[in-house]
């Protein structure tokens, strides 16, 4: 059994109530408690110490990030984060200030989209440092965005650029909750989610969902400059579209509205927000997986997520 | 800076956000999200291998006791548990079966108590298991319980009984959840907690919380059958009233009352739960502490919830 297999076999048997509406599968459950006007949110991630960060990691980038990607998560809904529980797992012997300046970036980004918090834990953990969120959030009542609403003919849209996020954006992105919450007031988003594990992979969790597949304009996404230095320095080097569609832990949005609406998004996104990127990538198309366009016509992404480039 | 230094400034410069009822500090966090005959429960809570159980303890008890945990907090403060989310951290090369038994003991005590599992991880860690989980519930508005309510005159009573839980009750008791309802619901309880610490550990917090002391009666007390076993072990035992004062995990519940209503509390809970023993073990007083009577007077409990007996 893998890790796949075991998640599978745990999802299909976890108990449910009449108050779950999405359950295990999207960025965030969703849960009713009868509010005529909201449906909470809620959602828990982890950071480790060597697998999210390293012990030479400025320890108010560790409190932020460990926050900022549940926020992400939050943002994927087009929800609105509202308070949330910090678990510390401490080696023996760990120096309290390190613990305060994690806290300081965490809860600068907290106050920052006005979430709370209100408790939490510090354990014992021998051998590294691991940071827990569990967050709360709210979401007006029928705008939920899901996975599964994308549809043939909508256009695909990413805010930001992509890849070489662990040159240093890892540490210090922006969740898109604004921008999603502005999304879900303004347009018909058929489906959306946040890019944790890169484009190719998010993305296919929507097709997947959906029962659509996608075509990429390989020339449309945007590469960040990160991973384009990246990719110059070593013959080694994954190339710097390979790193936009594949690294993890971009942390912005990508989802999809009707294609007519595409050039009105542009324009009055533009007005909104003039410091944030937004690129049209591509459609929503019958069929599966994800298919790359350049002039000499189209390639498929292997099912993992990957392209084999020439 | 001790960790309790290190809590005590944390806790003081945490974001609240208008839906904060009660932050940090009780057992678990009180959020008011406008419903009108609801308020809602917050909680996280951390098991550790080596400190909450070991690498030889069955893994369906792992997974109750993880879960068990959370829900005597909620129990704690009269609510009802609703949602969790499941963070677990596995050594390399795991044995997937073992989480799928984690698991089971997990959802059949949330099945129990209607409690939704709906989301979570798992990570990886390096050391041990490590089981975090984040319980959402509710409470029916203008019943919350909270640590500050005890007032002079009031009984204390306690459920169950007490010390020795390392013997086997930390892995399979029964969380008060029912019965701290059934209490809000039909008495005036001023102050609440569960015993996770050890009774003179909790009901210091409450003391604490409402400015008041403690006179506990000696021979109330309710002395567990597994601390008065483990006392007689060898001369370098705890004496059996010791433990059930300040061994950890009884999961219990300490809660106060006005005197007036103590018979008939002890005569209806009777009545509703036979099987569960609740036991008037002494009164709020003017002052701090706790001190304990018998028929030589009276003794005071040290500052650290530790007894000296001679």
């Amino acid at each position: 059994m893998n890790e796949f297999e075991l998640i599978a076999k745990l999802t299909k048997s976890l108990p449910a109530n009449k108050t779950v509406v999405t359950g295990p599968g999207d960025d965030c459950a969703v849960l009713d408690f009868g509010l005529p006007d909201k449906l909470f949110l809620f959602k828990t991630d982890a950071v480790v110490e060597g697998v999210h960060f390293t012990r030479e990691t400025p320890p108010e980038k560790i409190g932020r990030k460990a926050l900022g990607r549940c926020l992400s998560d939050i943002a994927a809904m087009a929800g609105t984060p509202t308070a949330a529980l910090v678990t510390i797992g401490l080696p023996k012997n760990f120096d309290p200030e390190f613990v305060l300046k994690i806290y300081d970036g965490l809860n600068t980004l907290a106050r920052t989209f006005d979430v709370a918090i209100v408790g939490g834990e510090t354990t014992t953990n021998p051998v590294g440092i691991f940071i827990s969120i569990a967050l709360l959030g709210t979401l007006a009542r029928g705008k939920q965005i899901l996975r599964g609403g994308a549809r043939v003919g909508d256009a695909i849209f990413v805010t930001g650029e992509l890849g070489g996020s662990i040159a240093g954006k890892h540490l210090d992105f922006e969740p898109r909750i604004v921008e999603a919450r502005w999304l879900a007031d303004h347009f018909s988003i058929h489906a959306m989610a946040d890019l944790s594990d890169g484009l190719a992979g998010d993305l296919r969790h929507i097709l997947t969902a959906s029962h659509v597949g996608a075509e990429l304009l390989k020339t449309a996404i945007p590469v960040s400059r990160a991973a384009k230095l990246e990719s110059r320095k070593t013959s080694l080097a994954k190339p710097a579209l390979v790193a936009a569609l594949t690294d993890g832990e971009d942390f912005e949005l990508v989802f999809t509205v009707p294609g007519k609406d595409a050039v009105k998004l542009l324009d009055t996104w533009k007005q909104q927000f003039p410091k944030v990127k937004l690129t049209c990538i591509g459609k929503i198309i019958a069929g599966e997986g994800i298919t790359l366009r350049d002039k000499n016509g189209v390639q498929k992404l292997d099912a993992r997520g990957y392209a084999h480039f020439g």
